[in-house]
């Protein structure tokens, strides 16, 4: 159970209800995951989480499945149950098939198992590895 | 300086030098990085590694530069260096622009943002969030 | 359900009681929560670590509550549940109030996005930033 | 060295001036740290990453000192190198003695400690810390 | 509940049954868990990780039992539920008492300590820890 | 260069001597590493953390090796580079062969692999792996 009380649309403040209602929008869905609920007991962290959120997440040079992939793979690698469940469903709604979340899954393990072989043996950053200027 | 001696191409024995070979022609490189070199101290783990790389970072139903981006997501979440660097020059080699590379890093900020929130406010799973069988 | 059985006072030697009489008693509760019931198991593992909190989290330089804070930051950031729930219920009891907690997620939440972004872009600390001696 | 050129004060187009301008001012201070320089090349991420930054550590519920030495602790607890040396900085500019540094990374250390052992031995969640709404 | 379906052996299909099978005959069990029946669902990751896991784990310079508490003390200190799960429970298998798991998770701790202690204060490499060549 | 200046013998006081004295006997060397010189501008946690080492290092049901290998293991998985450095060659000192370090290493790269994949597919625990009372 959350540390603090989740604040219903019923029971929330305008100011709370309008980030609701623009979350709403511009997702496309007429309801409001726990997150969000929690948050809105620290209006300022709701609203400018939401608002980051609604801009890092936008399509543009990568379009919103490949962002909810990235999105997921962090979320799983970083042990975040909330985070991968809510984000799965994300990268779902976006597209994602089982045979890219098949792909994304190995990736993220690929990722982990190199980054402890690379710093358990404390390997050197190869010269043509660092950035030109 | 890495744990143990780098194997350079002039001293590796046949079963390395066939691996160093494979990840040439695959990458269409005429070289070894450090974390290859670093590997072939033990054979067995610089085979399996590397063949299990060539495999999951293939294209499939995820195009290269997708695999090579969650792949440096991981890595910067992470904190490892070498991988940050080294796939750095991975997912630029196969296409990242600057552009990409600017919204690929807003979203692991804020995917470690919210991870830190949901764990921190204890968020419970919606149930709309849950795989319905 | 825990990797070993818990140890309640009544079934416990004398070694573990005086333990569980001295966290009563510095925390002014009647009742060891489950942490240490796990950790009796290895009588030695349970007063270390019971002798280096109480010594640790005791006011000094910093105030009860200011360290709770920053162990509840710690253990949200590392998505441990149980650490996050007692650390919670911790900081509570030592003053924390809700305004308080939203603003600590405030800061654990952009700690976290900002390492990500400065590991990802591999920034090189400031000269600044290095200690004057 | 950075993945991406560091944009300097005098080569910035207005916009990233802009925030360079309120970070000088509202820190007080002349010359802006490689973080920011590295987040310009995408300006929408360094005008979003600073004025959630200005939000969230600006005092309120929690002093300015208290939230430096939290964003410290997650910066070491996450091994970001240069967040560490960053919010260190921060910290003592904004009051951090040695003392107080002396105690702050013995909580991190212990947090690290106990949520190993906590999750190592899958300790249960007692009904006690759970909130009660 | 899984992202994806669990596949029992009775619906696999010929190449997954003969991953299954290898796993009962290798571990002399006669089921198979749901580490397994998830990963079936992408057949090339499922052969990959199974292979790779019975080479890995294989007695060589390090016998069974070191290797798998090796495995439980990663997986602890990573925040893996089901990794910490499954591992306790195959190094009690190869001969883990309680006594060794005492031990090893007070060095698991020790080490999540130390490790928030060095890179908090930034403690350089000694030139003796430096490998010499 | 770390947070705090290092603090050399000749000019320790006779808490933090005792100390560095204790260190050099129990570990049979005549130095001192920086680590140690570091908590020494906090005495309290200087004693309370070599006191803690030096009875989780001990030989007891794990014998020397296996400790110096699990906290190895540890750091490289946390990416500490001052720790993975320092346990590198604690390890070696207590006869870790390049073949061990070999397989130790195949094992942090596995285990990190699969926690990966076991959270990123939210896999449930069987209930086989629960412990039974």
């Amino acid at each position: 159970m959350s540390s603090v009380a989740m604040i219903e649309y019923a029971d929330a403040s305008p100011e709370v209800r309008a980030v609701y209602d623009d979350i709403m929008a511009t997702r496309k869905v007429d309801w409001i995951n726990n997150f969000w609920k929690v948050l809105a007991h620290h209006p300022a962290t709701l609203r400018r989480t939401w608002e980051s959120i609604k801009q890092v997440m936008a399509p543009g040079a990568l379009d919103a499945l490949t962002k909810e992939m990235i999105y997921l793979a962090i979320s799983a690698s970083n042990q975040c149950g909330y985070c991968t469940a809510s984000h799965t469903a994300g990268a779902r709604k976006a597209g994602m098939t089982d045979a890219m979340l098949g792909e994304l899954m190995a990736v993220v393990g690929m990722a982990n198992e190199t980054n402890g072989l690379a710093s358990g043996y404390q390997v050197e950053i190869d010269d043509a590895f660092k950035p030109k200027r």
